[in-house]
């Protein structure tokens, strides 16, 4: 459902979105009594967010302020991934298209990763969008691409390979495009 | 089972009772040497406590003094949920009947979600009650609804939403009550 | 495989070991760079724990010197389920024979829950004996009753239910030989 | 696809590399604020190295400069298993080489377990390799033997056990060999 559609420079993906809770981790958050929370997230995963970024993506990845991250873990998120860290609000997509025109980019050159209620408008608006194989199912209808793995356990690495692929057949039909276009 | 009996006002789930171990979490304490214990719960089940209480159903989560949470984690919970964290003793009924009294209800205007032995009164008084689909025999045989979801994982998330089905049910029961009263 | 064999004085297992790692645990410890090492329990198991404690079976949870638990941890286990917690070498057999024969007990007395090859030993001789499902094979031929569940996920729970049952099936069966007896 | 052929002094695996992240762990990195990473092993796996050791099979454990794992978090692992833990860049077999070659031995007679792009090379190089079941498949495909169990809950020790059954094999097929060369 994405694909090359015939624009002057298109960007085929160069900012992706992705929900930290339930996309890069597994959802849980683990409390302690001291007050130091802690997410796990997992190796294969942020391989996959350094593919992209090595092909020219950019990742930001997204907190919300209903299940707020605290400032400093969000630090040691950004610092591991090398992603910008952003917190959303209730409708993220307020909070993302300041970001999106800023880049001079257009929703169809975004990629989305979200997996609950809120990212429904966002999922239906990006270029790609996906969701763990676990989210709920008002997210995945809203998704046009549904991961096999589950947040937390690969559903990031798999949505970046779907893209990168994407991103390649979009080349080859640029090319292809213009060599049709020479040939008349 | 569950539904509008012609009371006069009915009140179709106001209040819900839900273990935190086994159900709101998986059931897993983290044990530490230095005596810092940990549970973890997931955003999906939090989500699923704040679409109930923007429905205004009041969510009360229960501690086990047989498996006792420390008082500065109890703490942690409410906070991050907006819920009330109440510790009861080997049978929960004897704690929570002066609640439902003291709120003016009745038990069939109650859900609850437990997960093991002592639950059994509860589940089987309650209006609505529900077990993770991982709960022993004996939860699953008192429970009203099983889950398909297993505690720490979607449970309550999957509850909470079996429940606000149930409240719309019972709006669009008494309306058309009303109706054919009024048709006569 | 279990039953009454026409003793005097059954004792129907009197005491229970069983391997706090990948038993009670999943088997998974967590490492910190301070040196605060975790483990987790299931409060499904520890219950079943309770339930083995209040029909007089006594629990001992055993540790391996192969995989040491720090002393702090330990007696942190043994105070959240009210078991002694017992470091055993490689081969636990050494160690428990003279806490056996100390409580005048005979191994057909005795139910051991393991999950490696160190247990095989004493899987093959406890009257009782079971492993996780997730055991090596190794293990699991040993073992008289495979558990459905994993270690750390129902393990204990089941196998105390287990116990129970012969328990009570040991005791129909007593007092029928009573009857019996008495009738010739 | 292994086996002895006919070398004067065949060393049938000597050396063992393996990944902490993914095979020996989950792949999960628990991160909290105050910058206390964590990882967990499973004391099956680690069963797993001590039996390796114990037919003299030296394991040393691979962290990766892309997921750096802190000194002293690698110092806790060296303690634990009893290996070397040592950090590889984005070639791995870069850094290998020379351990392999300092210990005079021929990468047919190492042992590889990696799960992820970075390891195809050794993967493809080594004697015996293997990925945990839930590898990516680019892993898969380079690795001579795919584990039914994942990473971080087995797949380390069931790489083990089929180490030790070629190396059996290996030694039978030797002492053939001699009893076939004495006999002519």
């Amino acid at each position: 459902r994405y694909g090359y559609f015939g624009r002057a420079t298109p960007e085929v993906v160069r900012l992706m979105f992705c929900n930290v809770s339930g996309c890069l981790t597994e959802g849980r958050i683990f409390l302690t009594a001291s007050g130091e929370d802690m997410v796990s997230v997992n190796t294969r995963d942020t391989m996959g967010i350094r593919m992209l970024q090595k092909e020219e993506v950019e990742v930001v990845l997204l907190t919300s302020s209903q299940d707020p991250v605290s400032r400093s873990l969000a630090d040691k998120l950004a610092e591991r991934t090398g992603c910008q860290v952003v917190q959303v609000g209730e409708e993220p997509l307020d909070d993302l298209k300041p970001m999106v025109e800023k880049r001079k980019l257009q929703w169809k050159d975004v990629a989305y990763m979200g997996n609950d209620k809120p990212d429904v408008n966002c999922l239906n608006l990006a270029g790609l969008s996906a969701v763990p194989g676990d989210a709920p199912v008002v997210a995945i209808n809203a998704a046009k691409y549904t991961c096999h793995s589950v947040g937390g356990k690969g559903a990031m690495r798999e949505f970046a390979e779907h893209i990168l692929l994407q991103k390649q057949k979009a080349k080859s039909q640029m090319k292809q495009d213009r060599i049709d276009s020479c040939s008349h």
